[in-house]
């Protein structure tokens, strides 16, 4: 069963990527671009029966691995 | 008009980070994991008065900036 994962960095966490990938998308004449944050999109497939029993492995690798609690939010999809 | 880009390599590309963090999980004991892949999730804020017209703007960047089209697939969301 597939299931998608975003980590994303907490909304008062400075994202330097994001930040430098706006910049340089303005440079190239994109200024109508008014916020840009970059995070992870993790696609892994498990070994599960049901949807719910893959969201909830999924859940538990963000919590041992994928995500930084002090620094990330993830959602599961 | 917020616009959700996901920046994926391609199928037959080899996913280095994706491989790590699989094996990683597997020694944690998350042996149920088949496949794990990496990508960029680029959220994305664009000044635009119509959904198409900031997907068109998101295609755009990705086309010219966010995306290697070499090794890199991308989706609009």
């Amino acid at each position: 069963m597939k299931v998608r994962v975003l980590v994303r960095l907490k909304p008062g966490i400075l994202d330097v990527q994001g930040t430098s990938v706006k910049r340089a998308l303005a440079g190239l004449g994109f200024d109508d671009v008014t916020d840009l944050r970059i995070g992870k999109v993790i696609e892994v497939d498990v070994e599960a029966t049901t949807a719910a029993g893959a969201r909830q492995r999924a859940d538990e690798m963000c919590r041992r691995l994928l995500a930084n609690p002090v620094l990330e939010d993830y959602t599961i999809e």
